[in-house]
């Protein structure tokens, strides 16, 4: 076996290997390091522990262990970056290594969309105000998370502006019961028109029996009332949601993001099958699968990075895109979040 | 149309049928009802509800919406158990209504092997000290979950003894090196063995490195010393436990749990990219997928229905089975969880 070309500890942050071939094939070929004035290869550690590991280069009284073990005093968060870097290097992708910047690395070249890269531990807790700030840095990006095994598992998150194909239609004004946590309506023809025109409800009797959000949507476009059959008079929208946050705290958050997405043309339904709030289909239910599995919360929203994996590994394995919809006292955001085998 | 048969209401517990070939009818093919000694038939309201609904009787004074009305003021839940009722006689199956019992429905006959049935709204919560008492009455049961739509889904629940093909094996004494949130065994033999023998760690340079949980397992089983590079001496196992407590506050729970499935002969990898704590294997996980997702809870643990719906319903799709590992200071019990299409 050829020894490898010995490179020198210039400082904490810098190795330099002299101008050779070597040199200049892992620059020109490889992309790793920068050239100085004299035509030396100047390597960040986390390169040069990279080229020590596969053997491509030695070091001056270092093996890899004891320059590894050297690295994490100096370096933050040395190992869960090494980890990531390898794991690209390997997959062929070419590095720029950020420093004060938002993201960790960018990948060089066209061959990815996702350019932008955050690493985390999945010790890390992760942070809805975090994703939006990175999302105002560049509006898609990846996150590599690393796990206690030194996997790593790498999410996508970018902007979706969400639409669908439902128009509006005019309903004939109806009736409904407050049953328990649902409202009942019994008028064939106005179960009718809701069922076949924009999907609410479920067929009940010879009705349709509503949720409570399908209820307050319709409650407060006046296209129902809704009587509670104990007291036998008219609930008013006000009542109606006070009622609905005894059994659905976060009721509120719910309807923004309902209404808003049936201003979308949406079709909106109960994701509880699936563990989240909304299922959400760009067309008619009955032809069509739901495209989106959809969670509303608030920025303020922290959690954990296995909370996530959860999510979208499942909306991954049946077809659908996992949606956040981050909501502050204005606004509401949509983050798609995808699981990448990069 | 005939006019269907006109019931009458007792009282709130009891709706009465005159003798006739249909009350005999309801009763002997269709398993509704108890016949008293007149040869009358007296039936539940949930069943004279369905029986209403399908207009296979009338009520004198009531149709259906009054009648429904009436039910729910006079019986707690009536609601979500008439729907579940509904639900399950039309998919075919006989119920028996219990009444002073843990749960709320007996499937008659021998058509399913989860015969006992338990109804709770999605916005229930759901205690794993629950779901441990309901396993005392019966080792295998059903939950249906109504949830907001109206529509059910359902869980079989049952005891699940874990049993593994891994032999015990001898290893070699190793040094693993503390590494960040990772320990890394640099002598090629010692990782060799570990990972052939018994799938511990991920390569790394020319060893393995290993998570927390592995670190700490071998360690009380005194198969490898650890040592803090940055004070260079070996770190006994409760000072590791302390500081991996710091990245892990649950690790005492996992690693009882883990140590407890390594007895039982089994693999256990991180179940990270599937949001659990766990994956395990039966076998050699290079030639079989993962057969379980553990999660580790303790018996005070209580949760939402969705939480449960999101991680039955991936490791479904993923084909594995969900296991919950339910601790408390003396003992674990495992249960398994599946979602059923009845």
């Amino acid at each position: 076996m050829v020894k490898p070309m010995i490179a020198k500890l210039e400082s904490n942050r810098e190795i330099l290997l002299k101008k050779s071939n070597l040199s200049n094939r892992l620059y020109s070929k490889s992309g790793f390091g920068k050239l100085d004035k004299n035509g030396n290869l100047r390597l960040k550690p986390l390169e040069a522990a990279y080229l020590l590991e596969n053997k491509k280069i030695g070091l001056e009284n270092m093996d890899f262990q004891s320059f590894f073990e050297h690295c994490i005093k100096t370096h933050p968060r040395f190992e869960i970056k090494y980890l990531v870097f390898r794991d690209l290097r390997k997959r062929g992708y070419l590095l720029e290594i950020l420093e004060d910047s938002l993201f960790d690395f960018k990948i060089k070249g066209k061959q990815i969309k996702n350019q932008y890269i955050t690493i985390s531990s999945e010790r890390d807790e992760l942070s809805m105000r975090k994703i939006l700030s990175f999302l105002k840095g560049s509006n898609i990006f990846l996150a590599a998370i690393v796990d206690e095994e030194g996997d790593i598992t790498y999410y996508s998150f970018s902007d979706i502006n969400l639409k669908g194909g439902i128009r509006k239609n005019v309903f004939p004004r109806g009736e409904g019961i407050l049953l328990g946590d649902r409202v009942a309506i019994f008028e064939k023809n106005c179960a009718k028109e809701l069922l076949e025109k924009e999907f609410f409800g479920k067929t009940f009797s010879e009705g349709t029996q509503l949720s409570f959000i399908e209820a307050a949507y319709l409650l407060e476009k006046k296209i129902i009332d809704i009587i509670d059959p104990k007291e036998d008079k008219k609930i008013r929208f006000k009542e109606f949601i006070k009622l609905a946050r005894k059994t659905q705290p976060d009721i509120d958050y719910r309807l923004r993001v309902y209404r808003d997405l049936k201003e979308r043309g949406l079709i909106i339904k109960t994701g509880f099958k699936f563990g989240t709030h909304f299922r959400v289909y760009k067309n008619d239910p009955d032809l069509h699968h739901a495209e989106y599995l959809v969670d509303v919360v608030n920025e303020d929203f922290v959690t954990t990075w296995s909370f996530l994996s959860k999510s979208v590994r499942l909306a991954h394995s049946v077809k659908k895109e996992m949606v956040f919809a981050i909501i502050n006292n204005k606004h509401i955001g949509y983050i798609r979040v995808s699981w990448m085998r990069i």
